[in-house]
């Protein structure tokens, strides 16, 4: 297949024509771009970096095809010098980023590329667009990861999630965080993200009665059936299923579990067990989706509701709460001089960047300085080269991803491990990133006059 | 360009699990799915219906690859039988819908599959996935349209779109919604949706000074420009401009308007356009951006702010206030007879049905009856065939679907037009369909013993 978006028309019309314009009056020097978040939006305190194999795979699949370059040519928009530009035009650049999976903080970058300044320009929107969404839902299922405290969340959301692409990453980036996998297929075939699925509600109203329903679909996955029992009255639904499945047994067709996707869960999964336990089916686990949010997760965790894994939709793959970051892709320099905006409210440190993070001796992180790359500071530095010269230096696999984030998240002090709302982490700004910042104001403040 | 999403892969593991049991158990009798909203989220008054056209296109185009059949068959998860019945799969059934830009509210379906159990299973998660994204944003684009009363409105918002397909279609529900068009390319040249773009600060920071870029980049676009005024101190820029503006004109170079990105909008905008018109330059626009939501434009309407256009971004594109609509895909009829579901608060109606919508004499709307399609009821039926044994009838082209969902807005009622929040608008459900309900759950009553 395809990869989703991989022609360059996929960006905003000013990139084009800034590039043109730049090639007009020869500002083509080497350029330094860093992405970052802004700030955390409330309910978030800290965030997961992720998206970065989609950027260098849109880096380094980076080229206007014959007919993008036809297209362009016919809208009659731009210079033939431009389009002559583009013809050839590939990612020879150099990219410096947190690795996929570690927690970061606003304003510290998470990716820098340096490389001439028309294609760094070019760049800009698809990877943000890129780096943003998966960072988000990283961010957010994390979250569920650390409330669920081990039990099993598979991503349900691709149906609401905002189109394929963001169905498809949401499972990537919601695996990379410690969910167990997801429901869509495509992400196991792409990302070899594992599969699971039950059954709907159609399924069960398309047969006379309930008990014909879950017969006929357990007779057709005898090993890994987990049945709906909440389309006419739940509590009923597994009654009959304590009888249905001695029978099954007979046959060596085993039930693993029970849906629950409507109503009160916290009592509907006491009185399910019950009904379960006392037919002799411990071994039947009961799995709850249906508008599960964070709110709804914490309740059911501290009632220690008997729910043994969850399915995770809309507020996943949407980050439902706090749907987009304030992140930007920002030039920080030019021909070797540092940059920065200035605008009110969304100023931004200029230079090249490093990310010191230090840890306490039980292993949890005590603090970053961010400062310039050339500013050595204590700890370690988080910020690494990833691509050199257009070539990617390292492909690591998700479950290595995986498991980093998971070290990760293990090492977040107490308060954002508790998600306890307005956690505050350390963030210093180291001395030369401060004085840069003064100096680019009064070289900028002597050429405005 | 491959279309996105184009695999029926892109769906729920539970679908084929379902698929499958159908075909051993030759539960594979016509089946009727209905696709509806079940209930307006917080800050919503209406739905505007999208995704038509990228609904039906997905079922004229199903099919599954070699390689998709391939990579099943080594997934060892499914039968022979599935896959040779994937094998030759298309859709061959019949759709009905209400036209996309119709106004609708909360179960009226906007799309009805009529098709062998099998087949109109298998495409739910990609039907909901295609329509309920599009519907969020045309949504929340008529919001913004119904604010800004004839001011420009332009989609800015690809970067923070939720993955590529969003950003892309995002463009096109937001066109057809009312925005006068897009930055994102793409849009342009699959949909021929309007493009506009302006220029971002890191031109103006590459140079040396803000007037030189503002030189330069009017240079590259001599009848078009659009400046970017905020980078350093944007009162400071407004006085510049009107100096270069003068030696520009000279040359035949026209600066168009000025965007202003950060800060107190309606401040600025007051400031600037006096600076603007004191030096003579009434003809440049001031075209605003920068986190604008509903909120902001409504503020900046309500105080008259002297602002000719607005590029709306995130709000827009992630639809932040409500990122997901909660919406559904039910059996309604399975081999001739009405289903539905009854779980707590999800209970669905059952039948085919059909939405009729009565009028004042003023063509206001005035009231809908949602009844089965055989109830005739007084008024316009809105759902209508638009696919036939597979075939598609019609094609209707972008710009008229924006004028049909302009007249459909100018037809609401007032309360809702002016967007007064908890507006309710009257949908009366027909006798037949509430006996029909009762029926149904006598049936599945009797069917559970």
């Amino acid at each position: 297949m395809a990869r989703l978006g991989d022609t360059p028309l996929l960006t905003d019309l000013y990139e084009l024509n800034m590039v043109q314009a730049y090639l007009e009056h020869d500002v083509i020097d080497v350029a330094v771009f860093e992405f970052f978040v802004r700030s955390l939006p409330p309910g978030r305190e800290f965030l997961v970096a992720a998206g970065l194999e989609q950027a260098l795979d849109f880096l380094e699949d980076l080229h206007f095809s014959t007919s993008d370059l036809q297209w362009l040519r016919n809208s009659n928009r731009f210079s033939d010098d431009l389009i002559g530009y583009l013809e050839g035009l590939r990612f020879t650049g150099d990219v410096h980023a947190i690795a996929e999976g570690t927690v970061f903080f606003p304003n510290e970058p998470i990716l820098r590329v340096t490389a001439p300044l028309p294609v760094a320009q070019l760049v800009e929107t698809r990877l943000i667009n890129i780096l943003h969404f998966q960072t988000l839902i990283a961010t957010k299922a994390a979250r569920y990861v650390l409330l669920a405290q081990g039990k099993q969340l598979v991503d349900f959301g691709l149906r609401r999630a905002h189109g394929a692409e963001a169905g498809l990453l949401a499972a990537r980036a919601s695996y990379l965080a410690g969910f167990a996998g997801t429901a869509t297929m495509l992400a196991n075939q792409m990302y070899g993200v594992p599969l699971f699925g039950t059954m709907a509600h159609s399924f069960v109203e398309a047969f006379h009665d309930e008990v014909s329903a879950f017969q006929a679909f357990a007779e057709s996955r005898p090993s890994q059936t987990v049945l709906l029992i909440d389309t006419y009255d739940t509590e009923a639904a597994a009654r009959k299923l304590v009888k249905l499945t001695q029978r099954l047994k007979e046959r060596g067709i085993i039930v693993r579990g029970v849906r629950l996707d409507s109503g009160d869960l916290i009592a509907l999964s006491r009185s399910v067990r019950e009904i379960l336990d006392t037919g002799g089916l411990r071994d039947i686990g009961i799995f709850a989706s249906g508008g599960i949010d964070e709110g709804v997760l914490a309740a059911i965790m501290q009632a220690k509701a008997p729910i043994d894994g969850f399915g995770i939709g809309t507020s996943l793959t949407t980050s439902s709460d706090a749907p987009g970051l304030d992140c930007a892709y920002k030039l920080q320099e030019y021909a070797s001089l540092a940059r920065r905006k200035r605008s009110p409210g969304k100023a931004t440190w200029p230079g090249r960047k490093q990310v010191w993070r230090r840890y306490a001796a039980d292993g949890r992180m005590s603090g970053d300085t961010l400062s310039l790359e050339s500013d050595r500071q204590i700890g370690e530095p988080l910020i690494k080269p990833v691509m050199k010269g257009g070539q990617r230096l390292d492909r690591p696999p998700l479950s290595e991803i995986r498991a980093a984030t998971a070290k990760s998240l293990a090492s977040l002090p107490d308060e954002q491990r508790e998600l306890r709302p307005g956690a505050q982490y350390p963030v210093a700004i180291g001395a030369a990133l401060s004085s840069l910042t003064e100096e680019v104001d009064r070289r900028q403040d002597a050429a405005e006059g």
